[in-house]
Parts: structure tokens; sequence; C-alpha cells
């Protein structure tokens, strides 16, 4: 803090797949603004799965110089080559795409992700996904196509939200957001998390929040559930769930955490699944089954899911043919407000940074998110 | 209130579409269970438009016996018959359908409606139309019929809700709980009224409310306007509206209350419209041309309507094939809840009637609802 500001104290490399149009530029400007010490070097890359050392359009120099690296899947060359890198910031909520890379298990260089930033975006599409589901849309959108002014008698059971149950299972951004909108619709909301949360201060919400969104002292849950353990979690799942919503990160545990068992469970209360976390967190073949089985059965109400397991998936899949599944190719975080958010990250952790202060949105590297 | 209670003092006339089962009958037994004088006599009455006096089921030593009728259409064959009826309590929200008829126009005899019985219900219809349109649900169906996972960069734009505005144009039981659910979205709501709500007292909502949801002492809106001008309209439909709900009773004065004035104003911020009101509220033909339009031409994003003029709405209307407009046949206020919801403010009303107190939902004949 002492220091006098000297000209271009961050080399801020940014490698995105974005292009950088007008609004980045705005963007951009915007930090400068902020923090005219900055120096910022842009380089646009195209999307693909998983991640790279290097890239061909980025000299080894820029690497040399860089001081931050605001990336989605490009990681540097080598180690050898960051003499300056001190921050890792990823466009991305999720890092466990990076957990086997050089840089994650070699170094202690600090990478921060965008959680929060799907907040609301995400939230949105599950509220899409319940109140579709329950209020028959698919059905109405066919009674259009055929200009048809279908009767009342055909419409059948629609249940609207007062009075039912939200479980969250992993109460962070997605989570939080859902949560506050659900409790807005008239339902009670049950959190489980990793780590139990019996203190005001450890149910706060320490990430990045969209302003006027999500729960940030986490007093939406009437209840709050924890642990790592099968009968913690089933513990959970007998709460009366009416909709369960799915939004922790993959990890070595939350892997395969949701199978035929837990979908028994689910199924006594004729459960609605959401899942925007990611598709293996759950044993999709084992969901199928609990898809397609009667309510007398113990089958689920039905499911929404954003990710699957495999990406994408595969064209002769089941589930894209079940009537009461909705499958979308991982799009519920796209939106018009990535950008900025992800940026208005960074800009926060510049300041802490000159301040001497904590980063937010720092990854655990030993829980993997 | 000094008169000691005495058997069957209330006889509960109710001719209503729904059947007398199960549920039906344990809405009735926990009437009777808090209201030990009342006598129930039940009539399935099949649904119609309109309203007709008297039915060929019903005897005329009924009419002449009843205190109370509960109804959505049949009303007493004539008004010398019903010597004893000193309340009828409507099925419906909306009270206009009777305004013609004589007991309406001819007697003094309070008439009480179900507003605030739908508020829940519809607010989730009119919040799914809202996402399904930003979030592009009707492609993502398709994409899913045809298995197809689709690119992100065919997505196209999706903005969420947060720091969009809300316009509520009739701040009822419905208006109040679409706005507590924006808000939660992270929206801000400005609420349009016919009469001035300058008080703490006459922001509230002093009707039915679903307990859990609305707003009941009117504090979402940001701003609240009011009028029964155009001028008046026209200054809140300025007021950079990204959606606006319908949500007036149709009366004299709201019938064709939007044309192509309004709707020129409001796509000029390319407003979402949503009208879950009546269809005669709105200029059909003129809405239809604003739908058409570009943006740049000062167009409407689209339009989710569960009311049409007339209704059905023709099998050769242009509303059905437009792609930016979502038509359901008048199903958003239908739920398993209705009955039960209908029911509790009867219920209300009888224990009203013991202590002599003053009725809550009783329509206004003059204002029409």
């Amino acid at each position: 803090m002492g220091d006098a500001p000297t000209p271009e104290r961050e080399y801020i490399l940014i490698a995105l797949p974005f292009p950088l149009d007008e609004k980045m530029e705005g963007i951009l400007s915007e930090i400068k603004k902020k923090h005219s010490q900055v120096k910022i070097d842009y380089r646009f890359i195209t999307f693909f799965q998983g991640w790279r050392m290097g890239d061909s359009s980025i000299p080894e120099e820029i690497w040399g110089k860089a001081t931050i690296l605001v990336t989605f899947q490009i990681l540097p060359p080598n180690l050898d080559i960051i003499k300056n890198l001190k921050l890792i910031h990823l466009g991305s909520a999720g890092a466990n795409h990076l957990a086997e890379s050089p840089i994650w298990k070699d170094t202690d260089i600090p990478i921060t992700n965008s959680s929060g930033v799907h907040g609301p975006q995400i939230a949105e599409w599950v509220i899409m996904q319940i109140l579709t589901n329950s209020h028959k849309e698919k059905l109405m959108v066919e009674w259009q196509k055929q200009h048809k002014w279908g009767p009342h008698t055909e419409v059948g059971f629609v249940r609207d939200s007062v009075g039912q149950r939200l479980g969250v299972l992993g109460y962070g951004a997605i989570g939080r957001q859902t949560a506050r909108i659900c409790k807005a619709m008239g339902m009670d909301v049950i959190a489980y998390t990793a780590s139990p949360r019996k203190t005001p201060e450890s149910k706060k919400d320490s990430g990045y929040i969209v302003p006027g969104t999500g729960d940030e002292d986490g007093l939406i849950p009437s209840e709050w559930y924890s642990g790592l353990d099968k009968p913690s979690l089933h513990n959970f799942l007998k709460q009366d769930i009416d909709v369960l919503l799915i939004s922790v990160p993959l990890t070595e545990q939350t892997k395969h955490m949701l199978g035929a068992e837990e979908f028994a469970i689910l199924g006594k209360t004729n459960a609605f699944i959401v899942n925007i976390a990611r598709g293996a967190v759950l044993v999709q073949d084992d969901l199928i089954k609990a898809l397609k089985k009667t309510p007398e059965e113990g089958g689920l109400r039905g499911a929404a899911l954003d990710v699957t397991d495999p990406e994408p998936l595969p064209e002769d899949n089941e589930l894209w043919d079940l009537k009461n599944v909705a499958v979308t190719p991982h799009v519920s975080g796209l939106g018009t407000m990535y950008a900025n958010r992800t940026f208005e990250i960074l800009e926060r952790n510049l300041t802490h940074i000159e301040k001497g202060e904590k980063l937010i949105n720092e990854v655990d590297k030993k829980k993997g998110y």
C-alpha cells in the first residue's frame, strides 16, 4: 500500500472465448479507469473442452510478463516461464477441469473462479423448469401449434408451489438464488452442505453475489443438513422433498452421490429433480430407471437436466424421449451479463491485491472448488 | 352476536362445476367442524360461459331456504323467491360477468368474490412465461425433440432478469405475488392503480391473501403510479418497462385501455406483455401489429396471453402462429388448490357474519370488482 503506483504494475493476460467487441472493450475500459496501473493484453481463444498448456497465438515473452491470467482453458505452456504470474482468474464457476494440470498440482499460485456469476441466470433456468413441468407448458405449446383452445378438463392437475419443499443439495450461489425465488413463491427451503453450518458466520456466502440476489446470510433455509456420509445424505433426502436441486461442485466426493438408493428415497415423495451441476454427480442409468417408474412404483415426477454424462448426450440416449424429462445442452449459464460479472470479480480482486486484502472467490485446491 | 347458535342458522347452497369428490367433502367437513350451525346443500353444475337464472336441478323451495349461495354462474331464478339470501360468494375472481344480472342491479345482497385465490397460481404462470421467453425454452424443446445438443453459438442472447423492470397494471393479488417473485429475481417493480395510494393504509391488500405470498403492505413497488386518464397511464408506460403485466379487472374504464398508442410507448423499450386479465382490456388487432414489428420499428419483444378477445380464440387468428407469442386457453388459474382457497374465503366470512364483522372480498358494484 505504501508504494506509489507504477505504470503497468499488473500485466493482465486475458485468453477467453469472447470476442473483443464493443461491449468487452467497455468492460475493460471500466477496469482501466479504476486501476490505471494495469496493462491488459486481450487474446481471443476459440472455446474447447478441457484445458491446454499454452497457445500458439501467445508468444513465450508474454507468458513471462503476465502477472494475472484470465482464462477458461488455456494455461501457461510450462511452469518455468511464468516468472511473474501471481493470480489466475477463471471465467468458469467450476475449477475441477484443471485439477490435473501442473499449475494446480505443482504451484501455489492462487486461482479465483467465477462462482456467483451464474447465480441469477441459472436460478432462472431452474425456476423455469420447475414451472414448465408443473404448469404443463409442453402441452400448452403443442395446443398452440395446433391452434387448439384446449378444454380445461384436458389440462389435468396443476399444483402451484405454495407449501411445497425445495431441497438444495449444495447451497452455493445458484442454490441460494433459487432458494430466494422459491421462497417468494411460497415454498419451504431446506439446504444440504458438506460441512455443518451451525453458526451465523458459517452460513454466510463469502463469495461474489450479484447485487439484489442470493441469500448472503443464509437465512432462507428452514433447516440445514450436512455431511459427507450416506446416512446424512439419506436423512436429508427423506425430508419430504418435492423438488431437489443438485448444485454441488463435481469432486471425488460428489461423483455419483445420487444413485438407485437415493432416487428410491426421493421417489417416495414423487420428487422432481433438477441438475445444473455436472452429469456425473448422479448415476444417469439409475436416474432413467427411476424416471420410468409410475408414482405408485416410487418413481420420480420428472427431471430437468442441463448437464449429462457424457456431454454432448449421445443421440440414442433414452433421456431425450422421456416425457417427464427436459434436456438442454449445458446452456443454463449462458447470459449476456456473464462477462460483466466475471470481470467484476477480477476488478474487486485487483483492489484487494492493491490493498493487501484477502481475495474473493479463491479456489480451495484441497476441496477442489 | 348475542343470539345463541341455532341449528342450521345458515343454509349454504353450493352450485359449482366441481364434482363432490373426496377432496371436496374434506373441505366441506372442515367448514362444518368450524361452523356447526351450517347446512350445506351441494349441487354439481356443468361449467358454461356467462350466467343463467336458476337451474332445473335446484327446486324452488331450496332457493327459498338458502341464506348463502356459492356459485360461478348460476343465479336465483327470480328475485321474489330468495327470501333468506344474504350473501353470494363467487368462485371466480372477476365479477363483471354478472353486472347485467337482476341480482346485481336490483338488490343489495352482498357479493363476495374469490379474488386472491389465484394469486400464486397465476403469478407462477406469469413467471413461467417471462422465463420461457427470455431463456428460449421453445428452441430448447425443439432441440430435445431432435435429440440435438445444440451449440452455444445458436442459443443467442439470453438476458436474465436482474435489473429489469416489471410494470404491474392493476396491483391486486396476482400483481402483488408476481411482484414478490420478480423482486426475488432481482427486478425492479413499479405499480399502477386506478386510485392513488399515497398512504401506508391505502397501499395495503385488504382482501384474501394465500399465506406466505403477495405483498400485503404494498412495500415492493419502488414507485406507484395512478389515474384513470390517458396522460397518467402514458406516464406510467414511459418508465422504461421491460415486462408489463396486465392484471386489471375488466370494467368500462379498463376496456381497450391499451391500444396502438400504448403499444408504441412500450415498444420503445421492446417490452414483453403478459395478459392474464381479460382479452378486451387491450385492442387485440393493435397488439398483433405491434408484435409483428422489429425492435428497430418499435415493436414489442413478445406477448404471453392466457386471455383473448374473443374466447376461444378463433382458429384462424394470427396470434397462434406468431413466434414471439404464447397463447394458452385461459388456464393460468386452474389449480388443485383452487377450491380449498375459495372455501377458505367463505369460511372466514362465516366467522365475520357470526361476529358481525366486515366481510372480506366484497365486490364493489359501482367499481364492478
